[in-house]
């Protein structure tokens, strides 16, 4: 077994804010990233997946196709977005690195052809990042 | 003479958008860059400054206080922000990569201690930047 | 369960010297590294720590409480400092990667809120790091 | 237990082509990595070898003898080189990351002194890479 | 007047060799390098443009349109290619980084709408980079 | 003419302490570099040099003679060195950024075989750099 990992990136804008707490409350625990104008990031997407190598082409899976997958399924509905606005999955649930891996996962499962997903790891700054390995 | 140049960070959100033209017109030009809910980024800053060699301390510039004056002047400003909405010289003018290069030059013209301004650098992304180094 | 890794910086001097070897071993195992004048990196740190996502926050953990800890437990002690010779754990213990790997790591246990130290990350240049993830 | 990763790098030639598909198959399939008159890469390796840390030395391994274990066994036989017509490996096994990830383990095993060989990664560009962990 | 920037990259296979010289005197000058069967390298290129911020846009240039020239005039010419063998102008001309920057300047000369080219920058590695501007 | 430029590293402890000041008034103005045991960098030189494209060659100057330049007359002096301590230089001149970049140029100047040095950049880390042209 062999793990392959292929980086994208996307630009998107967000912001920290729960709507069950008082805008103290928000302003409090979220600091700057309570700001409701939003801001935003060039968050680095690296998705691993797992499989054996094709005999024939030496592929644990087709970059190409990887790619494309990456790009329709992730990129395309979160590049130049506004992750509370725009993006589903973060109407109400607020979009941490942590809760971006989390759906970034769950928008790939599934989806790679010819191997399984084994990590997806979301860097919203050089410094930053979340893993999520899905559940157990 | 000797240049020093010292890089500072900010995550904050803009979108691109003409009000003279027509919606159909800024999507042309500005492709997903005109969505209004904007979309963001980790802006890099490297200002650069020339002068003499203080032959007592060993520097052109205190980095201490050119720290302290990129902080108050332009990242206080900015991180965090929305462009377009909270920044004042954004109003009315574009925040492309150009446009935030000159401004910051504006907003650091005559504040480094002891030394000129000579270059406004600010990366987008890793694979855009502008440099800006003044009016002649 | 997810992981979340925040990276910090220190810059640092040290030399590597076994007191029980004579000077000629010292220098014929640890070469250029057994100048006692010291010589010096910039390292990079990555603390990960594992939790499940607080439905609330959307964190793991809050990074700016994180941020804090590090900052405390670690930058304020080695940054800008000769580790062997200002450092208390390094008296007697050779500062090697690996050692300031497992150094960190017990500085940190039981002081991140809310969730578990998993790997304690340092790269001692871009191309040298050591990992730990305690002990079993 | 300590891992301790240590980096190399090699630039060398490569192209992709299973000679029992026809010109056609391979071109559908490889793209424009079927040129068979090779493009190349700057690879980028990440060796990880586990152990305990030595108390003489702080040391899991040697460092300079791991750069030259690297150098002597992987470095050597493919930096400047054309993968497919000048190592051995590859005449009959397409040179992709994953391919060489498992090549590089495969030299050096068993040649880490006093280590285990736990990780061998290969980047062929910064947003492609392989991990290898050996056979289970 | 602002400069700005872009980055592109392209993967390619190159080797040295004088034709005018004996196959040792090629080996004394290019070492490694005189492989015939080539070796790679991913290649950055960062072509920066100077001009006047237009009101309208705030663009010295649209970079959807320079990223465009870039791939059209450079990296479709040079991206997965051996320089040596499939580029015109390496047929008498030794692509070293020297070569490759002035031969990426007179691909884009005068193809930039609306700007000046001002530099091109080709990195071989991240160690190694040479610049151009032009003949005076 | 072209201008093509070589990155080297070299780690080095330094302190910033000025004799004819108080002990106070150095840690004022040198806050946490004044620790006279010494700190430490990964510092990054990058060295320009101009020159015309030699026909035979394809070279500006032989990249490795500049490498075994770099290598002879300042990374054995520096790497792995307390500048203070054991470089001649900086014996009564604070090796700063800037100190240090005039120090490297002076070293290099004359130096390099058939080329003009046209520029000294040394990083002390990723965010502090300076550069120097040498005298007008």
């Amino acid at each position: 077994m062999i793990l392959l990992t292929r980086r994208a990136e996307f630009s998107a804008s967000h912001y920290y804010w729960n709507e069950a707490w008082s805008d103290e409350e928000n302003r409090r625990v979220f600091g700057k990233c309570a700001n409701k104008n939003g801001h935003g990031h060039n968050y680095t997407l690296e998705v691993t997946v797992a499989g054996e190598v094709d005999a024939a082409t030496g592929f644990v899976v087709d970059l190409k196709k990887l790619k494309d997958v990456l790009e329709q399924e992730v990129v395309q509905a979160y590049d130049h977005r506004h992750l509370n606005k725009e993006v589903p999955e973060f109407r109400n649930t607020i979009p941490t690195t942590e809760n971006i891996a989390i759906a970034v996962w769950r928008r790939l499962e599934g989806k790679v052809p010819g191997a399984k997903l084994h990590r997806v790891r979301v860097y919203e700054m050089s410094d930053i990042f979340a893993d999520y390995y899905g559940e157990p």
